[in-house]
């Protein structure tokens, strides 16, 4: 793969070196960040497209993209890039993600199959089964393959590679498309796990959303106590700094996610509340042996996850 | 140094080569765990002392320590391990620290200086003081070198190296006893940092002794939600498995630490509550500009710890 910026108006890798039996023709990877660049890479790496093309919304970003071999051609413009695909992914942060559905559903033809991979599956299945002309070709996904690095420098054609992809087909969804998606999961290295949306938003409410925001509430706690004498941070220990890792997560991406998986995750945060709140029972009652149980139970719990 | 176990009534390794000027004469390490086995270790490597004795409860953990070079001489009596020390280092489980508080009392030499070192100070601090027929020669300590592994396996010579020790001096303690256990700690490489017991016990309540109730309370929520398809454990990704690896930790020796804290824990797991109900609040208001802020706190917070 020859990785140069080719003429207007759009930038150009040159075409592959030889044609196969390609799983798509051109498949348009709509947002260039650290999974639609890693998918786009896959793609090309593993010649399951005749043409890659990325959309992104910084000229930065198209010649990173391009230059790091995410795609075949790039472009600012979402309609230009899904135009005459027959495989739409969109990869943007979540709030994108709806409007992109709401430009392709006026430009994709008829028979192109849309898939995205947002962490957050209600909201987005919900808008594409309202915007799309052909809501039967549209199947949600959200690849497990995040990761505190961002962006399309973080991306690395291995990145699927092993990671669970859940697929959260509708009574909607054409089976025939859900097959190709599963196809092109494996033929990624990715592993299929088929959930509804809402069995998704649930489960990553808890395995993910929940841990977050625990972790966050958790910084804030200690943050607050550290506050008053600089010299005890020294008191913070790995287990701290491990369980708090993910508190370093960018904001205001993670606001979006919260927000669109508020239900979920306010369920969630009511489990917590009760959770935390038997080991307070336990302590307040110097009740050991519950206190012991409910620890023993995390221990048995974590050796098996 | 030679690492055989000689004949009874003790175990022995063969004395330092040569005699310089030791820190102490001899120290008795009662307790030949993860930290008392790597403070013996410790102590012999850098000829802090010219004999380290060790209490240990099997045959088993004794040789061990002989044969890892943990201890001169080693036995199951704890009243053997401390007559004639002019240092006691208390390196059991905390309930067991008090008991063995008990014993010293008794036996000690009057000049004898007793320091501990355990993850809770109020109760063996209290204890020290009413016990101890000489309080002023007791100051608690408390070296932050936990891991999930434990046992003299687990222990080794450089593990204080760059720790943070938190010494915990009362009004009663005398000056010349605090100064030489500071000593102790630089020479054994490790970081003093004086705080009152208090002061200690609420600080690791929200710095360890929370994370880790909120690690184990996160992974009964995940192990509830998960029970049911146990292909969704798939979904568990890496953020999850940081923030949960202290849950992982030994149950009966946690509940031992969380009661002797009770009432700095409780306090805590109050605030986490509360930080926790600022997310809820911010969510079931759907106010995006609180979330991000909250988030965008914890990330800050996160980066200066």
């Amino acid at each position: 793969v020859t990785n140069q910026a080719g003429s207007s108006p759009n930038h150009r890798n040159s075409a592959p070196a030889a044609e196969g039996a390609f799983l798509f023709d051109r498949v348009a990877v709509v947002g260039a960040g650290l999974i639609g660049g890693s998918v786009g890479m896959a793609l090309r790496a593993r010649r399951l497209a005749r043409e890659v093309v990325a959309a992104a919304r910084s000229e930065e970003t198209i010649e990173l993209a391009l230059a790091r071999g995410a795609a075949d051609r790039a472009t600012r413009d979402v309609t230009e890039a899904v135009a005459g695909a027959d495989l739409v992914v969109l990869a943007a942060p979540i709030s994108l993600i709806i409007e992109h559905l709401g430009i392709a559903a006026g430009v994709v033809d008829a028979d192109c199959i849309i898939t995205d991979v947002g962490s957050v599956k209600g909201p987005i299945v919900a808008a594409a089964e309202q915007a799309l002309p052909h809501p039967e070709r549209f199947v949600g996904g959200h690849p497990l393959a995040g990761s505190e690095r961002r962006g399309i420098a973080a991306a690395r054609p291995n990145l699927l590679q092993g990671a669970t992809w859940v697929i959260t087909p509708t009574a909607v969804t054409d089976a025939e498309v859900l097959e190709r998606i599963e196809d092109l999961v494996a033929r990624l290295g990715a592993r299929s796990l088929l959930l509804s949306p809402q069995e998704h938003d649930e489960l990553v409410a808890r395995t993910s959303h929940l841990p977050h925001v625990a972790a966050a509430a958790l910084v804030n706690v200690v943050a607050e106590c550290t506050r008053q004498r600089a010299d005890t941070m020294d008191v913070v220990g790995r287990g701290f700094r491990d369980t708090t890792r993910i508190a370093g997560g960018d904001a205001s991406l993670w606001a979006d996610i919260a927000l669109a998986n508020a239900d979920a995750l306010l369920a969630s945060l009511f489990e917590m509340n009760a959770s935390l709140g038997r080991f307070a029972d336990a302590l307040r009652r110097r009740d050991r042996e519950t206190l012991e149980r409910l620890l023993a139970d995390a221990q048995r719990a974590k050796e098996a996850l």
